[in-house]
């Protein structure tokens, strides 16, 4: 089983009256945690070119605020879940896909499996508190949006299937790009903008400065596992801790758990960090990291090594591709050592190497003609502006399972032999029959 | 035989010390007529930008003119060909080729190959008056140039072989985009260029601004069939000529041969025109046209439906392309009659539908992110910056043909399939005859 959470955003376009090419109407169904962080990003940049931005979501999200103060306006859905509920069935989720992804997937299958399905129920839930809601359904369609943003990881539709939602995008807009992904083929109607969220960094808090500026020459390491997994086993807290503290670097960790005994007084835990102004800071030397791809893609815009201890869904994946550009050591979280944190600190910090790959990934990141938030933004304003992309999409969409795998085709060419083959049998058991009895007859003669 | 002209030019990174990320050396390995038409765009741009292009070219070059004005350099090489040698052999394989190409490609592959044959020995015997000049090729060497821009129609390597010649390329700019081309899948090292030579229309000499403007209500048409066809038979341009006569429009007529006498006093006959400051007027109705990629994408840019009379190379499957698109009449050159261009031209003017889809591959052209020929350049400056675009190479490239189709794999994987089957069967085999001896033995007993 191939467990890749899907890095996908997709839009479609509504048929809707839309005026002017400059000012549209978005609606966003997003979804929780790293993925709204991301597409909050998108968000923000339509807000400030004009656009008029409602986002769809329920009464329990964990991290989507409706109070958040921003220009963007929320559509809050009640639901039969509460807030408490879905932040326990996430964490559950998250603790058991972690613990089952480090041993092969194929033993673990029946349970990896029984995680999509809650999940799947979940989403569907969710789905049908929207498309059941009479009154929110026919508000909405009310508001002739010009365009959904949708985030693809949870997919919903007015009753349909999966393929058709799916089918209805106009452009995906895919969340890495080629300075972290492998070169592979891919359609017109797919652009990767990758990194979208990234920007230099910003002072730090007057504390945080002193403490980073007190790290001399041998600078800071970084250390947070992401948004959704707060803490880990007082065990390995003081084994992590005890490797820290044999550097010669300060550590700023996230870490909201029990303060480990061993923690050196290199080290620092902050219950929340500005990720991004401190892997954008002169002083960091390595990132410590779960390998979401929010945080990957922070470290390659500022350069940053990195150690990776991926968890769970597309985290093994992308720290793999990282180790495999050169510019991270991967580590499993169930299996290392205090030693091993250590070695792998040392590498990337002393190992010319690593720093050399990074940089080179963050050459590639920056030298693109169009930022990846603008190319995201420019996408969705072109989907407004033409009422779609439709000369991007790919003709596989209309076509049927038998004729993309052109059995219609072979089916026919097999069925012109099989008649040719038939007629030549025939005409040769005739003539051979002729022959035969000419052959009879002359004897009798 | 899929006849078609292949519309890529290749960047190859040539590694040399290149000291400021600004400035570079550029040399150009180009072909003739159309192709040259259209890469000189990027050179001058090249040059505006303030890099040094030299342009490889032989002493017998037919469009490529080594005293035109411009800051571009030219290295001339000495060949064993002339001018006219050359030019000859491009017209007779024109008009075979065009001849042979309106009857199935099946009928006459023999003829249509022998042209490709000849066609790459006139590419060998350039090639080779470059490769074995010691002399250019130490100076071409000593040169230091930062990388090539080569036209891939036009093949040529340092003694190699075609596919290694063309696995070398960092990127290939393509000279279609999605508003002419269909969706399909590609690699991230193909950009797509297409329309990078148009431009907003300059005002017309006087004498043709008069013609035009004489017009009035009814508008223009304008009508060439390229670079490379100066003379169509004297009947055709009768039938031809009095097709055009029948039209309220105003013609202006690129025709190099006599004057039909047939000619309308609408229709005027140019030995050259300015076709991009034609298609921009606002008095051009429709364009008459071979189908050529640089005419196609100028009427595109400028959102004028076409009449096609497709000659040869990809010109047919050009006007396929138009036509499906719903901005384009196709005509046969052989088999058209004077109703049939009157008729086809009436349609592409008069029904409102070819104009609209027009317009639409026009907005499609002009809104993208960063215009084609920026992009080009772009990507001719990165490769100069980083030395080549590694991170776009697909693995492909190393792959042996039996690891590209993975025969390697499925020929382990069969052989254990092979293996375990063996075993499975001989202890079947040997179980089987101990027992059978056990049962003898036992009935002896």
């Amino acid at each position: 089983m191939s467990v890749k959470w899907v890095p996908l955003l997709l839009v479609i376009q509504l048929s809707c009256y839309f005026s002017s090419g400059r000012c549209g109407k978005v609606l966003v169904w997003p979804t929780e945690y790293s993925h709204w962080i991301n597409i909050k990003t998108i968000l923000d940049e339509l807000i400030q070119r004009g656009h008029e931005v409602t986002v769809l979501t329920s009464a329990a999200s964990v991290l989507i605020n409706p109070n958040m103060a921003s220009a963007i306006k929320f559509e809050v859905y009640p639901t039969s879940f509460n807030k408490e509920e879905i932040e326990i069935s996430f964490m559950s989720w998250i603790n058991e896909w972690t613990r089952k992804s480090k041993e092969s997937p194929w033993k673990h299958f029946p349970e990896i499996q029984k995680i999509f399905w809650e999940y799947s129920d979940y989403l569907e839930r969710l789905c049908k508190d929207v498309v059941y809601n009479k009154k929110l359904m026919m508000k909405l369609q009310e508001s002739r949006f010009d365009v959904i943003l949708a985030d693809a990881v949870g997919p919903c539709g007015k009753p349909t299937t999966l393929s058709e939602t799916m089918g209805k995008a106009e452009i995906w807009l895919i969340r890495t790009y080629w300075d972290f992904d492998f070169p592979r083929p891919f359609l017109p109607h797919f652009d990767f903008v990758g990194g979208l969220h990234c920007k230099p960094a910003r002072p730090l808090p007057k504390e945080m400065e002193e403490f980073v500026q007190s790290s001399g020459k041998h600078g800071i390491v970084v250390f947070t596992l992401g948004s959704m997994v707060r803490n880990i086993t007082e065990e390995k807290a003081r084994m992590i801790a005890s490797a820290l503290a044999q550097i010669p670097q300060k550590v700023l960790w996230r870490f909201d758990g029990k303060k480990p005994d061993t923690l050196g007084s290199n080290t620092r835990l902050y219950k929340w960090l500005p990720q991004n102004d401190l892997l954008g800071h002169p002083k960091t030397k390595a990132f410590i990291t779960h390998g979401g791809t929010n945080g990957i893609y922070e470290a390659i815009y500022h350069g940053i090594p990195l150690v990776g201890i991926p968890l769970f869904a597309d985290q093994p994946d992308n720290i793999a591709h990282m180790k495999t550009k050169g510019a991270a050591v991967s580590l499993n979280i169930d299996t290392m050592t205090s030693t091993d944190l250590l070695n792998a600190l040392k590498t990337v910090i002393n190992d010319p190497f690593y720093k050399e790959n990074a940089m080179r990934l963050s050459a590639i990141h920056h030298d693109q003609p169009v930022k990846p938030l603008d190319r995201a933004v420019f996408w969705i304003e072109f989907i407004m502006r033409h009422k779609g992309a439709k000369h991007l999409r790919p003709a596989s969409h209309d076509l049927t399972w038998y004729q993309y795998y052109s059995l219609d085709v072979i089916g026919f060419l097999l069925a012109c032999v099989a008649i040719v083959t038939f007629v030549i049998i025939k005409c040769c058991l005739f003539s051979y029959k002729k022959l035969f009895k000419r052959g009879k007859k002359k004897k009798r003669e």
